[in-house]
């Protein structure tokens, strides 16, 4: 087993069970594993992590991590150079006489296949995420006319966190009309809801640290509904043909999915039906991204991606038709990679 | 005039008045400046950017700077070892025959003395802070009683938020009674809001990108006020002495304020009082730290202080005293150097 040390608090929790904002974790071979943190977090950290001896680094949890590490008389160290900044680095490596190899995204390569249980609490964050976005629509039925872009998208962020119940995974974004063209839309004070308007939401919330993600563009009326995808009627037939055809291409996705099949052919499923419909050159970013402790992980569904569907990833199927000054539709829901194909981790009602 | 590049959003809005998550900024002495970043962000660049040239890098922002620090012929350029992660780094300075001179804090230390106009934006701040807790006030005096410190701590974040009108400069810290004796606690979901809990409040928001920062500490009741720290009454005499001995700590270290003083002595002004008082082992951090586009920046005030106050420094005083397992109080305002002394950024009334 190599040997390593990591810093990111997601890559910290993986290891062990806890992460803080000042600790760095270590493991050296397959038996020796170490935490190091202040005295801020000491407590905690020795109630809560596994499999590793906690040691508190005082000031400087540089020089203690050197410490131990010329203790172990180790060769060879594994670490992630975009996780560790310059200043950091030279501090950790100046006077030792180790290899430090440089492994960029080693953390999430290793959390690129979920455990079952992990699987579990995705599909439970999935869940949620969903009923946050059913108490949305309830607010948008009671009193979504006449407010603004950025009322929506503060009344949006409060169903997610759900009086402080959840945390959120990210800003959500809730897009009206021409906004929902911009994949990164910010809220508009100035644009205000109208029946009719095409309304896109895309968020998600935490369960036990894993994130989920979704997305679901309708059309604003009495009883709107984000939640049933392959029911959204549109009145105007250039918008439900867009709809149809992102719908067509996320379900072309989905199906593709089979172990061993290559993740750029995922993408290219969803893209070929883009295509073909003639609106290929307003599909502009992947087909998705893997989901875990960190909102965006590994595996990346794009057609430069090299990895192939394997058992036990999890990842989004987000295509999307982006027509700028009009609008744009995005669907996307998380699947996770079990018995071989692509179980979708949203109740698919 | 130093060659320099930086890359953190704040340090990039501080160079040319626009920021986004993918972009580089360089100066070559005193003429040349670019602003580089790719086809999302262009636009908006364009319209944005002051005194840059904005620059398409197209899928790769290293490899554009690369060119362009060829092209001019620099023999060192200045950079910050804490902003740039070991792989970025080593990608930019890759086959390039330039020294790049590493400079720890090199935007923070530009940007540790604030403009008249930048006082400006801080005291706006401060004052659309101080009106976000007289929202959370009226929701306490209200519904408080009853209410858990998770739920409390969900409120005070909407009244910091304002149904979306102010970004918050930080999650806020609402904690009762023994909570608040951690300086960083996390809400609770169990502990309910009663009549004479002690309830600490840290929150801040930002105006325009500038960041708020404020602490009030106070006693429940039906007509609960944060506002006016300097009449805060508690039915125990032993939380009054608590309070009035932090309130004391703070007023002499701002009044110890002067051009010229040492940070260190501004910090020895606040711990002494405390240490008078015995308990000094109980003030468990540092005086203050500056406020701008960072929550958090340069400088400290703290033992370990290097700098002197100078004119347009901007920074918090907020000394504390926690006592584990019973409670903690902790006064905290911001102070401009203007005129050559503290203005509390506050309006104190």
């Amino acid at each position: 087993m190599k040997s390593y040390i990591v810093q990111n608090e997601n890559a910290l929790y993986h290891e062990c069970g806890f992460s803080c904002d000042n600790a760095l974790f270590l493991r050296f071979n397959a038996d020796e594993a170490y935490f190091l943190t202040d005295g801020r977090y000491l407590t905690e950290a020795k109630e809560s992590v596994k499999n590793a001896e906690v040691i508190d680094a005082k000031r400087d949890l540089v020089k203690c991590a050197q410490g131990i590490i010329k203790k172990a008389r180790l060769k060879k160290i594994v670490f992630d150079p975009l996780e560790f900044s310059v200043a950091r680095f030279g501090a950790l490596t100046k006077n030792l006489n180790v290899s430090f190899k440089p492994q960029k995204n080693f953390s999430q390569i290793k959390r690129m296949i979920k455990t079952p249980n992990e699987i579990e609490l995705l599909e439970s964050a999935a869940m949620l995420g969903q009923k946050s976005f059913e108490r949305f629509e309830k607010i948008l039925r009671d009193e979504g006319v006449g407010k603004s872009e950025q009322q929506l998208h503060f009344k949006a962020e409060n169903a997610m966190r759900h009086e402080g119940k959840n945390e959120i995974s990210f800003q959500p974004i809730c897009a009206i009309n021409e906004n929902a063209a911009k994949p990164h839309a910010l809220p508009c004070q100035t644009k205000i809801l109208k029946y009719g308007d095409l309304l896109l939401l895309d968020a998600g919330i935490k369960y036990r640290r894993y994130c989920s993600d979704r997305t679901r563009t309708t059309q604003m009326r009495d009883d709107v509904s984000f939640d049933n995808k392959n029911e959204q009627k549109f009145k105007d037939a250039f918008k439900q043909k867009i709809y149809d055809t992102v719908l067509k291409a996320q379900e072309e996705a989905i199906n593709s999915i089979k172990i061993g099949v290559k993740l750029s052919d995922v993408d290219r499923a969803a893209r070929d039906v883009i295509e073909k419909s003639g609106f290929g050159k307003y599909f502009i970013h992947s087909t998705g991204h893997g989901v875990g402790l960190d909102i965006h992980e590994l595996p990346i569904v794009s057609p430069r991606s090299r990895d192939v569907v394997m058992e036990g990833m999890v990842f989004t199927v987000e295509p999307g038709i982006y027509l700028p000054n009009e609008f744009g539709v995005r669907i996307e829901d998380m699947v996770a990679v079990v018995d071989g194909k692509a179980k979708v981790l949203h109740a698919n009602r």
